[in-house]
């Protein structure tokens, strides 16, 4: 591998596998990981921010292997309290896991911005790379459900396990927050920039609608793909190939390419996914991106920058 | 058993076994324990109540039975984590126990006064007894010590574990601090007060300085009783044989007499401590205060509350 600079921008569990892959195919210093946190939310007054932390607890090698999220060997003795002090309980915040949360709040409310409590975090857990939250401004995805009208982004995820039906979905926040020095930055330095298989409209978008993050993307020399989350036309996991068609988003590659429109040299999708009526010009790269092991994960980031380096 | 109201001031945990035996020989809506508040302190932004919480825990029945402090069964993964983020985590916040300060700080936050939040956790508890902090206010014991100067009581008390010389105790907040309507309520209502077996100068001092709490029990018509924390001279556990002495305050039978001066018709002492020089129209039950058993506590509570009864 060269000696690039890697900007990867990713969501939560699938993003943070090919995070993962990323981060042991380049040195120290050459990856910077771009977070979602327009799924942040607060909970007994604690700061949660869920993808930060699934991509966080991923390079620092302590994520729950099982579920994608949330720190291995976790007990929830905290959680089963709550519950029997008549809380619902509905999000699981694991014993070890919540002492994350409190750090945060904390730090947070002395003024010290998300940007600086993510750096304290991740260099105490020992990862070698920068993990940068997109903004340290308020950013929230809202989601329009035909059942309950409109819920809050961990209300239709994780209490009603994004079964309603989407109509729209926003970002509150979006017309005034701005991406951080830090993400400018990174972006301005980037040889590639990497768009990880993560939910296109639930963890990219919300990146990508935070201010300055789309110009800065566009004005860019170097290079940018994006990784497809689809295989065979259905989501790995969660929820995209369920709701990007409620809101009359195509999940095809030509569907994909559109909506990566104007950002992208280049769509990294899965042999089992035929592109149809993709333009020549445009470059597609097929493989095998569903990633089970770790091994998975270092192939398929090798692969995505060896051919980066082709384009 | 009479049907007389009850009222308890109680510290900690050696509090907290008198109000336990006293639980267990008082029906439902006969006892009102007023608690300690002044050890209250913020640690990571949680409103930690840790003299309320003992008495809450020993009520309910989840007490930890060999520290008398915190949940039975409770596990440290989230103070494990804590220190790998670097803290130094020196309170021992058990993940169970967590569950409580976080409640607490997200109602108070929401401005719920102590005292209903206090109730409701005792509710959820199933403890059938109320449990009223003496103030809503703010109010903390400062400790100057020789060797690191002035230190908020936690810091004495839990990181320095009480090793430093004081030549001071004082309650920040008690200028301003009112008892709550429920307090004085309690306080005009009780047919008998017992001062639980806490350390006098940091469990029920901050009591008494609360406004109005004095006052409110030298105009009382009942009978008040204190129960020395002492036997054989020596506290059971925890700092109060060292401490007054320190302060220059006599922890003999007589010294507790005049420390408890115009308060209390009654003094509750150890077979093991002689009184000496006390007058002779001041009561005395001489007995065996050390309570190792759930046995002992109710049959402690059972004495001093039929000794009241002859005085």
């Amino acid at each position: 591998m060269s000696a690039k600079r890697v900007v990867a921008l990713a969501g939560g569990v699938g993003g943070a596998k090919l995070v993962y892959g990323l981060a042991q195919v380049l040195p120290a210093g050459q990856l910077t990981i771009i977070g979602n946190v327009a799924d942040d939310f607060t909970l007994y007054g604690l700061h949660i921010s869920p993808d930060l932390d699934t991509v966080m607890y991923t390079l620092a090698g302590i994520a729950n292997p099982e579920t994608g999220w949330g720190i291995a060997g976790d007990s929830w003795q905290m959680l089963e309290m709550l519950v029997r002090y008549g809380e619902e309980g509905w999000f699981r915040l694991g014993d070890r896991d919540v002492a994350t949360h409190v750090l945060r709040t904390h730090w947070l409310a002395q003024g010290v911005p998300l940007t600086e409590v993510t750096a304290r975090l991740t260099r105490a857990l020992g990862v070698p790379h920068r993990l940068l939250p997109v903004t340290d401004d308020p950013l929230a995805t809202m989601v329009d459900t035909v059942e309950y009208g409109i819920l809050p982004f961990q209300e239709y995820f994780v209490r009603r396990r994004w079964q309603p039906v989407a109509r729209r979905v926003w970002f509150e926040g979006a017309e005034t927050a701005r991406m951080t020095a830090e993400v400018a930055q990174a972006l301005a330095e980037a040889d590639l920039v990497v768009i990880c298989p993560s939910n296109p409209v639930l963890s990219i978008a919300p990146i990508l609608a935070v201010g300055g993050v789309r110009q800065a993307l566009q004005g860019r020399a170097g290079r940018c793909v994006a990784v497809s989350p689809f295989i065979g036309g259905q989501a790995v996991k969660g929820p995209a190939a369920k709701l990007m068609p409620e809101l009359g988003l195509d999940i095809s590659v030509n569907g994909l390419w559109n909506f990566y429109a104007g950002l992208v040299d280049g769509l990294v999708i899965d042999v089992a996914d035929t592109p149809q009526s993709v333009g020549e010009h445009k470059a597609i790269l097929m493989t095998y991106t569903l990633m089970k092991t770790d091994d998975d994960k270092v192939r398929l980031a090798k692969e995505i920058l060896d051919w980066m380096e082709t384009l």
